[in-house]
C-alpha cells in the first residue's frame, strides 16, 4: 500500500529495538537502542517513548527481547513459553495500564503458545518476535486506513486546529488525528496546520510541531489560550483532535484543553473531528463528566513553569469532551456521525 | 480609610523611586531604584513594572524626577514648566499607548501650570512630585473602592478562577480583580483561588500566584488548557477577570484565554465577573470581535517553549469577551449588571 515504511518512533534492527528519544526533541533526534526488555521498561518509564499505542509496541518488542535473551538457557518450548509468561508480566507492570498496552502484551503471548510437541525455544522466540512485528506492521497500516477514511474530510487549504499529539510519534507511525494529516496531504489535500502547545508538556509544541514541520507541511504553534479567540474570528476551518478512549455516547476522553476548544469551535460553527482506532471506543463505557475518576483523566505531569514555592498545583490529565460537540468520529472503519449510540455500534 | 498603605509594586521614597522587579518574581524580590526619568523608561521597557495602570504611575514619578533633575538649571517657573512638557512628551514616547498613561500624564503637566507670576522652578517641580504622588494615591483608593464594591459578589468559601495579573502589581497597590478578592478578605470572606498560569508570560502562575500567597490566600496554579474542565465538573464557583477595555455592550478586551474562560463558565452556568476602572469603560467604542484590530489585540508577547526552528508562532495579545457571556462588570461607581448599554452609561 506504501511505496516505503512511514516515519515513526520505533525501529526493529537485528534483533534490538532502536527508540526515537521524544525526551530530546525537537532540539536532539537521537535513537536510543534497547538491547534488553530492561532497557525498553527504563525508556518507557523516563518518557522517551510516550503515547499509548507507541508505549504498547515497544512493550511487546521487550517481550520479544526477553525471549531472545533467555533462548540459550530455556532450551525447551514450554520453558520459553513460561520466560514469556514472565516478560509479559513484567512488561505490564512497567507500562501505564491501557487497553493498547493489554491488547499488544496478549498477542505476544498468545503467539508464544505453539504446540510444545514440534517446537523448540528458538521457534517460540522466533514467534514472539514475528508477532510483536506485526503488531507494530498492523498499527501502522490500521493508522493509515484511518488516515484515508479521515482525509475526505479535510478541505483542500483548510486551516486545522489541533492539540497534544496523537502522531506519528505516539504510534506505530502514521498517528491517528495526525495520521489524517498526512493521508489528506497525499490525496493532494493541503492543510495549515495551527498547534496548540498543549501545557503542561508541550506536546504540542516540541513533538506535533516537529514531525508535522519535518513532513514539510505549514504549521504554526500558539499558546493554549489562544485558541478560543481564534475559533471566535473564524480563522480556523476546523478542529481536529485525538482520543484516549470515547464512550458509547460519543463522549470523549483526551488531551488537556480539548474541552475548552471544542466548546469554542461549537460556539463558531467550526467542525470538530476527532480521529481514534476503534478499539478505543467502548460503547458500553458512559462517561459521567460530573463525576469522572481520577483514572480517567490521567494523573498530573509536569507542575507550570516559575510558581512560586508553597503555592499549589494541579494537573489534570485530559479532559473530557461531551459527544454533543463533536461533529464526526473517524476510525480504520470509516467515519461515524450523530447520533453516537447507533452510529458507533456499526 | 486603611491602616497602613498597601502593598504596591512602587514606593516614593526621598525623591527617588523604587520599583520592585517584576521580571525577577516569584524567585527574587529585589527593588531597583530609579533616580532619573531615563532609569524609569528603562524600567518600563525592560518591563520591570507592568500592567497599564503601574506603568502609568511609574511614568507620572519619572516626570517628576525630571523636573527635579531640571530644578537648578531652569530657574524660571517658565523654563521649568517646558522641561515638565518634555518629560511627559519623552515619557510618552517611553510607554505603551494606553488612555491610564494618557491621563496620568495629563495630570502631572497640568500640575506644572501653576502661575508664572508667583512660582519659581521649585514650585514648579514640587507641585509636579504631588500631583505623581496623588496620581498614585488616587489609584489606590479607586481600587480599594473597586473591590469594596465588588466583595458583595463573593460568597464566603467560594472558589474563584482568575487568569493574569490584575493585581496589585499592575497597579498601584490593591489591584482590579485580585483587589476584588482582598476587599473580601477583610470583609471576612474567605475565598479559594485558582489561578491560569497565563500563557505566554506566566503572569497568573508567577505574579497572580505570589501576591496573592503573600497576602496568606489559598491558591492553587493550573495549565491554561485545565480551566474549562474544571469548570464543566463544576469545581468553580465564580470567574473573577480583569479588563483593558469595555465597550458600551460590555464586550471586554483583556487578558488571553478570558474568551475560553468565559464560553466554558457559561456552559456551566458559573458567573462571569469583570473587574475594572471606571475609566476602561468607553461607551462609545464598539468591539467587532471578528474584525478585531491587531492594536487591540496586543501584540505578540515571549513565544512558547521548546518550539522547533523554521516552525512560526503566533500569539495574540489579548482576548474578547461577549458581553453576553459576563454577569456583573465592577467598577469603583458600583456594579453594572446587563442589559449593558443603559446599565455602563450609569
Amino acid at each position: 500500500m506504501e511505496d516505503e515504511a512511514p516515519f515513526g518512533p520505533l525501529i526493529w534492527k537485528r534483533g534490538a529495538l532502536l527508540l526515537l528519544d521524544q525526551t530530546l526533541l525537537p532540539g536532539e533526534v537521537k535513537w536510543r537502542s534497547c538491547a534488553t526488555a530492561e532497557d525498553v521498561a527504563q525508556a518507557i518509564a523516563e518518557r522517551r517513548v510516550r503515547g499509548a499505542t507507541a508505549v504498547a509496541i515497544a512493550a511487546a518488542y521487550g517481550v520479544a527481547l526477553a525471549a531472545r535473551q533467555r533462548v540459550g538457557e530455556a532450551g525447551s518450548a514450554r520453558l520459553m513459553q513460561n520466560a514469556v509468561e514472565e516478560a509479559v508480566e513484567k512488561m505490564r507492570r512497567a507500562t501505564p495500564a491501557s487497553s493498547h498496552v493489554f491488547m499488544a502484551l496478549a498477542q505476544v503471548r498468545d503467539a508464544a503458545r505453539v504446540s510444545v510437541e514440534t517446537a523448540d525455544a528458538f521457534m517460540v522466540a522466533d514467534a514472539v518476535e514475528a508477532r510483536a512485528r506485526a503488531v507494530h506492521a498492523e498499527d501502522v497500516a490500521r493508522c493509515q486506513r484511518l488516515g484515508s477514511a479521515g482525509a475526505e474530510l479535510i478541505a483542500d487549504g483548510a486551516t486545522v486546529l489541533t492539540l497534544g499529539n496523537y502522531g506519528a510519534l505516539a504510534t506505530g507511525g502514521w498517528g491517528t488525528s495526525l495520521g489524517v494529516l498526512r493521508s489528506a496531504w497525499r490525496s493532494c489535500r493541503r492543510a495549515r496546520v495551527i498547534v496548540c502547545e498543549s501545557r503542561p508538556l508541550l506536546d504540542g509544541a516540541r513533538l506535533t510541531a516537529w514531525e508535522l514541520e519535518r513532513d514539510g507541511f505549514d504549521v504554526t504553534v500558539i499558546p493554549d489560550g489562544a485558541a478560543h479567540g481564534l475559533l471566535q474570528r473564524r480563522e480556523v476551518s476546523m478542529v481536529l483532535l485525538g482520543a484516549d478512549r470515547v464512550s458509547g455516547d460519543g463522549d470523549v476522553v483526551g488531551e488537556l484543553g480539548g474541552y475548552g476548544v471544542a466548546l469554542a469551535a461549537a460556539a463558531a460553527a467550526v467542525p470538530v473531528v476527532v480521529a481514534a482506532i476503534a478499539a478505543c471506543i467502548d460503547p458500553a463505557m458512559s462517561l459521567d463528566v460530573g463525576a469522572v475518576s481520577p483514572a480517567v483523566l490521567r494523573a498530573a505531569a509536569t507542575p507550570p513553569f516559575g510558581v512560586p514555592e508553597r503555592v499549589a498545583l494541579r494537573c489534570p490529565g485530559g479532559d473530557v469532551i461531551p459527544g454533543a460537540l463533536i461533529g464526526a468520529i473517524v476510525t480504520e472503519r470509516g467515519v461515524h456521525r450523530p447520533p453516537w449510540p447507533t452510529s458507533l455500534r456499526s
